[in-house]
């Protein structure tokens, strides 16, 4: 009999095939075992070596087949095996306990893990699983077990496993890895970002899989809606084909439409935009047929570092995506605070993060941080069509203040003879609900808004979009929402400026005929989903899309506005 | 010369006269003084005999100048004396570590008081204060110092002091006591709560205050303002004469207007309520001429105990304040979370609980509490003019969902038998911003709104209100807050219902134009504010009303709202 299980959608396609379970080696050891000072640590050094040279071959082939931004995960792994602090704390613990390499290795490696998993952001929690996945990578070297070689496979397969790390899933052989399944992760961790960049289909967090797999038995992973169904049947066998062979050609035609534009059949359009982190993510943008960058967080640029970037630092890389992208790029200012800390800022703790010191709040105390990354984008913009954009401003007196600041950087520029866009435009971001509601006012001192949802949805509801206790009350379909963001829309246009939106909710494409029916000029979002908006578009008329949103405001509770959206007839 | 300086101004009114310092008592002792351990717990017991008997006598002198409710921290602080465990603490202390009887009562209550004053509640850190001040009189106890004795002074005299502790402010004789300043304390502390309750013009937080001040010198403390003047000069002396003498006359002016209602000079009558936390805050509501309660915050009932209140005891404190009041009672249904926790209900902790699992959120999930409440509210409705008011709606499904419940309660109690009102009215707090914009789909399944400006401020400016750093921010006049509560007002009054207020907006004298010109219906806020409302409203015609609120509707900044508010020409 087949069995179904749900676990969260990483990758979207269809796998069907044969199951192979890749197993946790048999690393355990004894812990009394050792030999003397040095040889223990000459066996550390030599597990070093081997794993070094194991990253360097993995990286070269990650870059090679995948791009070099992917690859950043090998380059990171390969700083932490060369890492004098931990190495040194390793040959502490071998000389002040007298232990093993394995065990100085183990508990070092999880001291230096568990710090990072305390801290509270979300990238750091991931740099502490980077460190395990090189610690086990060291073990293993030390204990000379050989991992299974997903690079010379023989049969096609689908694999399964409790989860797989970025070495995995780096070394997979695309030609005969149809698919993964694994027991956790969601769909921000490792292996779902590696299978959407190797373009496979990917299911993560189905917490039973492991009890129902076994070698060899047949296995269709649904990563479109996140089905898992273990032997199954001719039916359903028969159904997935289909499954499979419409998704292939739907990505075909989706793909068919890069170069064109986001135009409604009765020629209304609007600009199809993405989000980045870093100019490494340009590449994908482009692919996906982006006109341009709605979003550029420069926070990442501040990120992973002990110190605040320079100018110069900052400038090349806003030059770079400037210099890349022919559109528009919007480099957002700093936005940390809240759930994005800075060690080397010293940012008070808060009761509140999300309702606290954060972003615009701290540039405008923090003046010349800010002063620094405004003449920095200043100078980028001599090189492309670039727009500055304020985060978390909640009232008028923000706004003038960062212009204010603004012009002065300007005027040093100026008297500088350093050159700059003396147009550049200059707009801030709408996810406080204070700033919504007077849209209107601030419209007549800004050149343009973007709609940042995530957080608009969060304070609107009062709900922390972190907290899985109240994640039902975080409703981007919420009547309210639809009504601020058409309060916003309107506000714009009436002073002659532009709306755009760079939330989650602008490359949801069920949202898109009311979006495009209230008017949204821009809609900016992770490149990968561009492709599906922009087939939404081009398949609507401006007349249907307004005619769906005048009856998306009639509902009166989230659900009946996303019922209603999900299959507006 | 005389020198100024500036406080927080902790109750109203004007003193002028000698200073005299309130000194820290000399409590040193020798750390190694130790008799045996039986000498030590009896002297322990005897200073905990006298402490006992001091605290008794205070009690019952607070009790009859002050009334019961404000005699309640003596009651407190003789649970502290007679606390078994604590006692026992120090009496292991002294017998395990062989240490005098100060020593071991020294460690042992800041070991308690730290314990209470690192809880993330306001309350539990009032506790801490509670235990150090006790755990000082039994020190004085041990060491027989002599407290000065505040009932019995020679002179009329202004106290300055670091803080003064409840002890202190108790033993004030009112004849002789002209007023407080303290270097420590903010509006909510002990000290500022007891001086209002004995009407002596009292500032505290004056950091500077103990290097300036001389035994004897002369003082004026400025209640209303904030302000102190030390050794003032013949022009100042008169200014605040004039001043003491004015603020004299409107207190008198403003206590007879106790039987005449709210309305204003061409006869539009408003509802003038108190916000209550207690039955005992009944007294001080009426006494300020309350028509009726508009917000009774039913969470005291369930905190500073071990378990949840028992539906008996609810009804009891539900009846008592329904049969009190003549005029209606605004019960709001349990608001724990954020910043307000319950031990034995073990909430989650959480990254920000302003925006998490509290107050309809959690009785939604917590049926039975919600229930046992709902029951003991309806069945004090047979006993006065009750209303159930739920907090923190942020949707229409939460207010289905919470009438359901409800009704099924009312079946429970037809089906027993017993009696409650059929016609109570029912409705919610406006404090969430998505709330506020969809009142007009919310009005139509309630009764009522009552517009809680604290949280909506909070939510609509992103800003908590806790919050040192961003306190600027927290806006009450921000122009999309007036616009806020302007929509919900006419979508109540759209629907035929009414329109309240209860935050402390509605007690801000500055805005009464503004909400009677928008069309307010109830005003709730603290007794103590609403004489001076009801004179502003009394003193005004709609028609100017309504003029003042268009016009502070036309202005683009939180100040530009309030430096017209604070003086409409």
């Amino acid at each position: 009999m087949s069995k179904q299980m749900l676990g969260v959608a990483a990758s979207p396609g269809i796998a069907i095939g044969k199951i192979l379970i890749l197993e946790e080696e048999n690393l355990e050891y004894d812990k009394n075992k050792f030999e003397d000072v040095d040889s223990e640590k000459n066996r550390l050094h030599d597990a070093l070596d081997a794993s070094k040279e194991q990253l360097t071959a993995i990286k070269e082939k990650v870059e090679r087949e995948m791009g070099s931004d992917k690859a950043e995960i090998f380059q990171a792994h390969l700083m932490v095996v060369a890492d004098p602090e931990l190495i040194s704390a390793i040959e502490n613990k071998i000389e002040s306990e007298q232990v093993n390499a394995e065990l100085a290795l183990d508990e070092t490696v999880e001291q230096f893990a568990t710090m990072f998993a305390n801290m509270d952001n979300d990238y750091m929690k991931e740099r502490a699983s980077d460190i395990r996945d090189v610690g086990g990578r060291i073990l293993k070297n030390l204990l000379g077990v050989e991992s299974v070689d997903l690079a010379e496979l023989e049969e096609e397969v689908v694999l399964i496993a409790e989860d797989l790390t970025p070495s995995d899933t780096a070394q997979v052989d695309k030609d005969k890895v149809l698919g993964f399944a694994t027991k956790i992760g969601g769909r921000t961790s490792h292996t779902a970002i590696m299978a959407r960049s190797l373009e496979l289909p990917a299911v993560v967090g189905v917490s039973d899989i492991l009890d129902e797999v076994e070698n060899g038995k047949q296995i269709i992973v649904d990563g479109v809606d996140g089905n898992i169904i273990i032997n199954p049947s001719a039916e359903e066998l028969e159904t997935y084909e289909t499954k499979a062979q419409e998704y292939q050609e739907r990505k075909k035609r989706l793909a068919q439409l890069k170069e064109l534009p986001g135009k409604t059949e009765d020629g209304h359009q609007v600009e199809l935009v993405a989000n980045i982190g870093t100019p490494k993510d340009v590449k994908g943008a482009l692919d996906n047929g982006a006109e341009g960058i709605g979003l550029y967080r420069s926070e990442f640029l501040y990120m992973d570092r002990d110190s605040l970037p320079t100018e110069e630092e900052q400038f090349e890389s806003y030059k770079e995506v400037a210099e890349k992208m022919e559109g528009p790029v919007v480099i957002r200012t700093l936005d940390i605070g809240g759930d994005k800390e800075l060690s080397y800022l010293d940012l008070p703790e808060e009761m509140n993060p999300f309702l606290g010191y954060r972003a615009i709040r701290i540039c405008l105390d923090q003046v010349d941080i800010f002063k620094t990354q405004l003449r920095a984008i200043l100078r980028a913009s001599a090189y492309g069509q670039v727009k500055i954009m304020y985060p978390m401003i909640s009232a008028l007196e923000q706004l003038r203040a960062a212009n204010e600041i603004l012009e002065e950087v300007k005027d040093d520029l100026r008297s500088e003879n350093v050159e700059f866009d003396e147009n550049l435009e200059v707009g801030m971001m709408i996810e406080v609900p204070a700033a919504a509601m007077i849209a209107d006012i601030l419209a007549k001192e800004t050149d343009f808004f973007s709609i940042g949802t995530n957080d608009l949805i969060q304070y609107t509801t009062a709900t922390d979009r972190m907290n899985e206790n109240i994640s039902h009350l975080y409703q981007p379909f919420h009547p309210a929402l639809l009504r601020l963001i058409k309060r916003v829309v309107e506000a714009a246009h009436a002073e002659g400026n532009w709306a755009g939106m760079c939330g989650e909710m602008a490359g949801d494409k069920r949202l898109t005929p009311y979006l495009l029916g209230i008017g949204l000029d821009e809609f900016s979002m992770s490149g990968i989903s561009i492709p599906e908006v922009k087939d939404n578009i081009r398949n609507m008329t401006l007349e249907e899309a307004k005619e769906i949103a005048k009856k998306a405001l009639t509902f009166s509770t989230a659900k009946e506005v996303e019922d209603y959206l999900s299959d507006p007839k």
